[in-house]
């Protein structure tokens, strides 16, 4: 990564430019124009908020996984309502967010009618930060729960003799009354497999901790890491047990393939994988709690007061609002994309 | 704690005669025959499996809550359906284990006909393990997350100059192809205020990391962060996360008392604290998805193939067993209880 000098503006793409630049790559491996756009959609705004190792950085495993024929940029999603709110999703092993997205209407009739919406996805890659779907759950005005079974097996608890999980990530957002929403998402290991992967084309060392090299012993190397050891749950056996039980919902209540089913699987080269994803979105005001979006202001309020002066997704806000202003800084990944090497 | 010397048995009791015992105290301080029957079931059902900091050494708490009238031992606890799979609870200020049982039966029929409950508990005492519960419905064939805002403001989380959470429980079960459910309940403190007060007891030091002191030095005392200071999340920033998480979605949606709401009118001396409890049930059968029970038994023998020799609610069965066959180990605490000091 370069960034300008002091007193000179580095150089920038505006977020159309750059959101049109991935769906013509997209389009070019083999993606529908409709599954292009809204890949494309998430990329470019991860990029836009900072949340760069799942950005443009992606791009290459997304087109990776299309050339290979391993996920499918042309799959028809087949959406089923199994209960009154409850929604299953076959992926027809596409994507995860056009899944997400067929689904759409179901989702919205769910949460109208009944203030909640179970949504299990199979048969789907995720390749992609969980926030911006949750957040435009939020901005709808719900509180809504990720889970990814994320499907590259990378994390190995402590006791165990090998890779069981993969990073399984976790993401939560709410609506805040007259503030953009609070969203996060984790990786439940020690580090996002996009930050590894970053840390290691950097040549960076990783913290204490971190992982463990193909013996089993730990290292803060991450092309050792990555190099047949894997990485430790976050939080010690707290972050061990999330990640059980990610794959036990995100997986199996899904239908969706487990971890240490899908990695054998996949083909050489292949990035993305073919898991599953629940969603778990709730009308947090239905049913008398109209007063929920001023309370949870209340509560954040009180967080900043403490001292918490950055609360869940401040940063990207922040970031969103410069690359509105100013554009996106231009990064040698969004080079490349550009062909501007 | 005592045990018994080598070759001599420590001293037991049967479950139901501990049970009872409970019942006849949580009566004499005030609570009804049906809360009573509840709440020691639940208490002694700790206790023989090993969860001793969730077990008869709580009965003190109740007690005191019941004789102060912060917590009602009569509550009538009031249900309302605001949906097909949405169930709000007013537990009018009595405790959570008889509320939730009395949203049972509609609990029951969103399941059958729905696959989904969304069970959003307010104006509750809850001072026990989630565990408990978990496993029932985990034993009725249902995957189940809960989380509770516990109340006691404690955890100070990296940033914050003073305590912003409680120590705001999470908790997962799943039914498991022909053997005992995986349930786990964990605080995202780095400890529970249960095991906290138990190692100040005891007069144990505690790991690096676990807490801050009156003035927001780390320190290795669990009377220093008990007086004044506070624990530290598990896991770091990822645990604050989930942290604000449960206090959104536990108090927040729920309607219940965020816990710096609910500290500050505590009476003195209380030990259990008027808050909220969400419970997420889903029937991850339901829609075509069958092979659930069976996925989940395959994934669990892969992670003991793995190594990982304990896994969630192991050690609670094998004491379980342990109990059934000679009686629950009669500790200092139970001596008390029983009048036999």
């Amino acid at each position: 990564m370069t960034s300008g000098d002091v007193g000179q503006a580095p150089d920038r793409i505006p977020f159309e430019d750059l959101a049109e630049a991935i769906v013509d790559r997209l389009r070019e491996a083999g993606a529908s124009e409709d599954v292009s756009r809204i890949l494309a959609l998430n990329c470019a705004s991860c990029e836009r908020d900072g949340t760069l190792s799942h950005g443009v950085f992606r791009v290459r495993g997304y087109l990776d996984s299309l050339t290979r024929g391993w996920a499918d940029g042309r799959a028809v999603p087949e959406v089923e309502s199994v209960g009154p709110s409850y929604i299953r999703v076959d992926g027809m092993g596409g994507f995860a967010q056009p899944a997400l997205a067929a689904a759409g209407p179901l989702i919205a009739e769910a949460l109208t009618e009944t203030g909640v919406a179970v949504v299990a996805l199979r048969d789907t890659h995720h390749f992609s930060a969980l926030w911006p779907e949750l957040e435009g759950f939020a901005r709808d005005g719900y509180a809504a729960i990720a889970m990814i079974a994320s499907g590259k097996l990378a994390v190995v608890p402590v006791g165990a003799d090998r890779a069981v999980f993969s990073t399984n990530p976790f993401g939560f957002a709410t609506p805040v009354d007259g503030a953009d929403p609070l969203v996060f998402d984790f990786s439940t290991s020690s580090m996002s497999h996009g930050d590894l992967q970053l840390a290691a084309a950097e040549g960076d060392q990783v913290p204490p901790h971190t992982g463990v090299d193909a013996e089993g012993a730990e290292t803060q190397d991450p092309r050792a890491i990555l190099d047949g050891g894997g990485l430790r749950p976050f939080g010690g056996h707290k972050g061990a047990l999330l990640s059980l039980m990610i794959e036990t919902l995100a997986a199996g209540l899904t239908g969706g393939s487990f971890t240490y089913e899908v990695d054998a699987e996949a083909p050489e080269g292949a990035h993305t994988f073919r898991t599953g994803q629940l969603y778990i979105v709730i009308d947090p005001s239905r049913g008398g709690n109209e007063a929920y979006p001023s309370r949870i202001r209340a509560f954040a309020d009180m967080l900043r007061d403490a001292g918490m002066s950055r609360l869940p997704a401040d940063r990207r806000y922040a970031n969103r609002a410069a690359a509105a202003a100013l554009g996106i800084p231009v990064t040698d990944v969004i080079r490349e994309l550009l062909g501007r090497e």
